[in-house]
Order: structure tokens, then sequence, then C-alpha cells
């Protein structure tokens, strides 16, 4: 058997923390072997949660700590709660390589903050960037930044059309990147200067790892035409909320009427 | 019987016009009466959709011209098309005093020039916005901009705040006009300069025609707490599109769920 990967798991992040981790954790496992956890966090707490699970006790380990970020903190508070938060720890552990991977539902401001102080960037990208996967009619679209960084300048944009198609490539490695940038027309005058000039670099650069595809409207972003779909976090966030209150407003309507 | 309501209409603008438009008005006809209706196009195609409608023939007189706009025009080749085209002309006869109101269903950009080279902005507003109606869970919302002005100041938000209240106001005269900026986040502290800048001017601002409520986020848009959401032009926008473009895949996909 190969070396297994190691996640390092922050079990206190998010709300009803650390069931939810751990019942994510027994769901994940019935498909994916050779994976072990390192779970940091309260020890009775997580111990409390695994009990009853068909949770190899070979496949994970705890590390104990009491503190931990909370929700409501800030990202500077929550840095500030120092190096022996549940989230802290479990990113050091990538930084030391005794992990590969470091997973938090938590506060994500803290998340962003700690991990940047503790992992370096990768060369010449500048930004970290959130991301999301969202549904289109034949498979599945990457959008970033849904939220991380506010103002985005044109460097930053080409650098999450890299960072999009090379996580869409790792998810999805037999389909082709095809990225767009979002915006409000599909034609090259659309939009505003960055977003404008941005085009005019993308169209000149030639990626191995992507086909650029211009400009995509918000209507279009679930048709599938394109699969990475890339915004400043102010646009992509305005993006994703709105069609998460566009598919909550319809369901509930739609149960309204269906139930009478 | 009071005087008219005199209503001007681009007969021309839009896909299927001047058929749909004609449509429109035999609709619009059955429920209000004492409204003069100026019909400008093509005066044999707008007999030719009039034929056979529950039209009263003195509720409308139609001033011929053989000039439109076209939906492929740029606004300034619409505007270069002239003064006889039935845009320019409907409008102008608002500026005329002739009619009072304007109605186009045709080219979006056109109309702004146009209005905007024949009608005077009112004074102290320095932008014009698209407004649409957006239902929420208990009736509706004014949101503006859906796309004419890309960057905005504070200066336009506050106006848009003050012209969409007016608007709702309007339409719904017992109720109360709830604004609310559209943000990516509740806290006084989220989005960009110019928004965080416009709430702290509109938390100041005591306007006899509306309450302020501070951000909405994109997910409670349809919530029905607030009922006239502000943005620039391009976050409206993609607001506006995503919310269409995820209403078309529910949609479409719970047919294909039905239909088997």
């Amino acid at each position: 058997m190969n070396k297994p990967i190691v996640i390092s798991v922050d079990a206190m992040g998010g709300d009803n923390s650390p069931k939810k981790i751990i019942d994510g954790i027994e769901l994940y496992q019935q498909k994916n072997i050779n994976i072990f956890y390192k779970l940091f966090g309260d020890k009775n707490l997580i111990e409390k949660s695994l009990k009853n699970k068909k949770i190899d006790n070979q496949s994970y380990e705890i590390i104990h700590t009491d503190d931990y970020v909370k929700d409501e903190d800030s990202a500077l508070a929550a840095a500030k709660r120092g190096k022996n938060t549940s989230m802290w720890l479990s990113i050091e552990s990538v930084k030391n390589k005794t992990s590969d991977i470091v997973l938090s539902a938590g506060n994500t401001g803290a998340l962003f903050v700690i991990a940047k102080l503790n992992l370096k960037m990768i060369e010449n990208i500048d930004k970290p960037a959130l991301s999301g996967l969202w549904p289109n009619k034949i498979g599945m679209n990457i959008v970033l930044d849904l939220g991380a960084n506010i103002e985005c300048n044109e460097k930053n944009l080409k650098d999450f059309c890299i960072m999009g198609a090379a996580l869409h490539k790792s998810l999805y490695p037999n389909e082709t990147s095809k990225v767009a940038l979002l915006n409000i027309g599909s034609e090259e005058i659309k939009g505003n200067n960055v977003i404008k000039n941005t085009y005019q670099e993308l169209s000149k650069f030639n990626s191995p790892l992507f086909e650029f595809k211009g400009y995509v409207e918000g209507n279009n972003i679930m048709c599938g035409d394109v699969n990475v779909i890339i915004a400043d976090g102010f646009t992509g966030n305005i993006a994703l909320k709105t069609a998460e209150g566009t598919a909550n407003f319809i369901t509930s309507e739609l149960k309204k009427a269906l139930t009478g």
C-alpha cells in the first residue's frame, strides 16, 4: 500500500463541531481508503463524537488542545488567540510537513489570515482566493474569488485564472478547462477597466492549462460553455449569494405551492 | 372624466414589434381606462397589428415615421440615425409636453442616450439608472442600478436610494420604503470604500421618503426585509443575471426530472 495521505483537520471549526466534522470523516471514509486523519481539538469532545462511528481507530490520531477560534472572532482576534488554537495547529502541521492537507469548516477570515501567516504563497501568486464548485448543465464550474479579495487588479485576476484552471484540472483531469471572466456583457467593450485589461492580457496568454473563452454573463454561469469562472471577490460573492437566495426562494415557493 | 394620461409609445422597439407592443396595449386597456396612446412608427405595420384588436379607435393616434433604431445599433449609432426615429420622436413628445410618459421596448443603450439628450435630468441627480421589479417573499423589490452605470460614487448611490424609494412609493403608496445597499456582508466594515462611505452618509440622512436599513446580502434580496435595493450598475447587473440564470437552471432541471 502507498504511503497514506495525511489530512490535518481542525475538528473544532464551525457550527456543531466536532460532531459534524467526525460525521463527515465517517462518510468520506466509506469510499476513500489510505487516508490518515490528524484531528486537532478538544480530546474529550472528539472522542465522544467518535463513539459508535465506523471509523478505523488506526486511521486517526487526536492532538489535544483547549483553544479554538470562535466564529464571531475577527481574523485579527483569531490570530491573536495564539499558536495553540486547533486551527493554528492544524495549519502549522502542513507547514511542518507532518501533514499534506489542512481542512477547516471554521471562521473563513481567520483561516485565511492564519494560513497566510504560516504557509507561504506559491511563487508569483500575490493573493489567495476563495473558490467553490458551482453546478452547470453538464458538470461543475470552479468559481473564484468568492469573497477573499474585495478589490483585484489585472495580475490578481490572471492569477485566479491559473489557480482555478489548476484546481479544475486536478478535480476533472479528463476535461478541458475553459476559463471566462464574469462580466455584464459578452462584447469586448463591456465592463470596467480592470476586466477589459485582463481580457486583453488573457487573449495574448497561451497557457497549456486552459482555453480562454472571454466573458461570461451571470445568466450563463450554469450553461456549461465554460467551467472556470473568474471574478474579483466582491462580484463573485454577490453572484454566489444571489444564486443561493434565488434557489432558496424558488424551493420554498415550490414547497408552499405543492403543500397547498 | 379627468384629462387622460397620454403615453408615447415607440411602437417599433424590440423583437416582434409592433405586434407585441399592440398586444401589450390591448392587454393593458382591459383594466386601465382614460389613457391615450401616441403610437410612433410604421403606420402600415401598426395598422396591420391593430386589426381585430379590442382597442377603442378613439384611444390612440398613429404618428408615422419610416426610421427606427435597430437592436444592434450602438447607442451612438442610434442617436446618429437622427430625429425621425420612432424612439426619438416618442421621447421628444414628452419633452414637448404633448405626452406624459414614454415607453419603449427597444435598444436600452439608445433609449438612455436619446432620452438624456432630449429630457433634462432632475435637478441634483447626476446619472440615470436602470431599475426593475424583483419579487421577494411578501411583495416586490425595486432594484437599481441594473446596468446603466458601471462605476458609481457615493453621490450616485445616494441618488439611486432617493430615486428607488420614490418609484417604490409611487407603485406601492401604502408600503414603507426600506432601502438597503447590496453588499457582501451585513457588518458595517464590509465592502469597498464607496459602499462604506455611502452607508455612513445614509445613516446620517433623514429622509421622509424611506427608512435606511443598512446592507443586504445577495442571499437576502428576496427575504422581504427590505424592498428598495441599491447597487452600482455592474454589481446590480451581475446579481440580476445570476438570479435569472439560476431560476432558468432550476426550472429546466425540474422539467427534465418531471418528464423523465
